[in-house]
């Protein structure tokens, strides 16, 4: 089995090599710039593992492996338009850059380079990889627009809010170690059984990183703890704690979502104050492990040596550091 | 063969049939909406007519036929962002009626659904009506870009003109008619040649499009004359007329052009006077003459009964209204 790091290495040199017609330029050069910010390129490489996993040839999985990428940034480029995020990545986003006309109709053209490159499997596999592809992207959209949604409401339930990270999050690394699979022989169930592990995996990694937020060690994560709590994000803990919230904690929570002058620290402080009193921690981290676990079950039903679930393993193991 | 009009009864109850799911709301019911507006699905019924034409069954031709209708009211709705346009066809576009953040989302699913309506073709022509679906798809992004662009240039040619309405016009009306006859089973070749008529005769009605807004007949075609002169729309005839004015005249004209505080009426009839003075009218109209010509030319080439092309260069003659 090829290392993570090694399929991320070639995933990266694949991005380098995708070019674009030059003109017209404001079309297509904010997709190489994009493209060329980086990131971990983990759902490629997800795809060409699963495919590996199987016996597959990961050189026939790069198109579609790139086809996640591409899209991937897509819904970055659309989403950083709608978030009015300045940075993505510590580059300025590519509606700052140019303008928005620029990012939409760019991001729209990602999405049919997308489809593009997903084309780019054997006759046999199109269509059922092209419908998971679509079913993904869907997904991907209704996520969001839930997302949004979510701000403007006062009210969450958690399961809601899985619902949410399960489109917005998850079905894109089940998907694309679905399409992995089937490009390196999987059979159905197989396949099927992935994305479901997939999926869960991903769910438990959305909750971990909701956690880390509050409880994480900022040098270690590299983010600003609190940003989600500053923000009055609608996090797995911040629905909890709503949940469970009574009497003068209900009210002090409140108080601290509706402030306006009060400043970061305090109301990290405050609210983290509140998350303890309410052991939303444990709480969050036993979900958490809930999605692990069924994330673990899907695997272990597949039909691979114990090996290759050992690899899936480890690679699920890497994602969710414990630290307790 | 069936009536033009009925395909697009055809066309227009497939689309009533049409559902989205209920949840998330802000998601789908701008696709219903923007679908309901109308427009004279003159696109699909292409398609369903190429089909016919080569002797297939048009209820094969309705999903791909669909989906250049949703595709096409996609682009409606992401190019009314970038236009900030407030109506279309009369009705309030989607970013003003809910906001720029669900007319992109809706917009991006409309064109994942606008796939999944294509792919429902037999296997055998899945890959080929994709290949063209996806060309159709980018040409009408980059004919936006394009267009964009030119707004912010002071020098535009012909040639560049024409590549631009080429994309963002008339590949969509070749793109129909080459998928429609290869559903009604119609030879690569005869494909090619309907697609290349369909080109050229978008080419020859944008331009007629161009003329008319000076010098149709404003009771009949139901726009405002002059409403390109007015917003300094770089049309075939402005191009030609900046081209060929000299002097004095050229002096006139950007003087037209450039200035701030001069009302409609004085405008449209200055610019008029100088296109007169400049035969613009009559060059126009044989520059849309010859793209009329080839569509013709690739017409006849096509191995079809002479009534079934009579069928198209009647549709044709329908489309290019001549008025000398």
């Amino acid at each position: 089995m090829t290392e993570l790091s090694d399929l991320q290495v070639i995933i990266s040199n694949a991005v380098d090599q995708l070019s674009y017609p030059e003109y017209p330029g404001d079309l297509y050069e904010p997709i190489s710039y994009i493209l060329s910010i980086g990131g971990k390129r983990m759902r490629p490489a997800l795809l060409l593992m699963a495919c590996e996993l199987f016996g597959g040839d990961i050189n026939k999985a790069i198109s579609p492996a790139l086809a996640i990428e591409v899209f991937h940034n897509f819904t970055l480029m659309h989403d950083d338009i709608m978030d009015n995020a300045p940075l993505r990545r510590g580059k300025t986003t590519v509606h700052e850059r140019w303008n928005k006309n620029v990012a939409i109709l760019s991001g729209d053209v990602m999405l049919i380079e997308g489809y593009k490159l997903m084309m780019k499997v054997e006759n046999h596999l199109l269509r059922q990889i092209l419908d998971i592809f679509n079913d993904t992207a869907v997904g991907v959209c209704e996520g969001q627009q839930i997302d949004m949604e979510f701000e403007t409401r006062s009210v969450v339930d958690i399961e809601e809010y899985i619902n949410m990270i399960r489109l917005k999050t998850a079905v894109v690394l089940g998907g694309a170690l679905k399409i992995g699979a089937l490009i390196g022989g999987a059979s159905q169930t197989d396949a099927d059984l992935l994305n479901d592990f997939g999926v869960q995996l991903g769910i438990a990694f959305q909750l971990q990183d909701d956690i880390l937020d509050v409880y994480g060690d900022p040098e270690k994560f590299g983010k600003q703890v609190g940003g989600d709590i500053i923000s009055n994000k609608k996090t797995y803990l911040l629905i909890k704690a709503l949940e469970l919230a009574e009497g003068e904690q209900a009210i002090e929570l409140n108080a601290y979502l509706s402030a306006t002058n009060l400043d970061n620290t305090t109301k990290v402080a405050g609210i983290t104050n509140i998350y303890n009193s309410l052991d939303i921690r444990h709480q969050s981290e036993t979900a958490m492990q809930e999605y692990a676990d069924k994330a673990f079950e899907a695997l272990e039903k597949i039909n691979l040596p114990e090996a290759h679930k050992q690899y899936l393993q480890n690679f699920a193991d890497g994602l969710l550091v414990r630290e307790n």
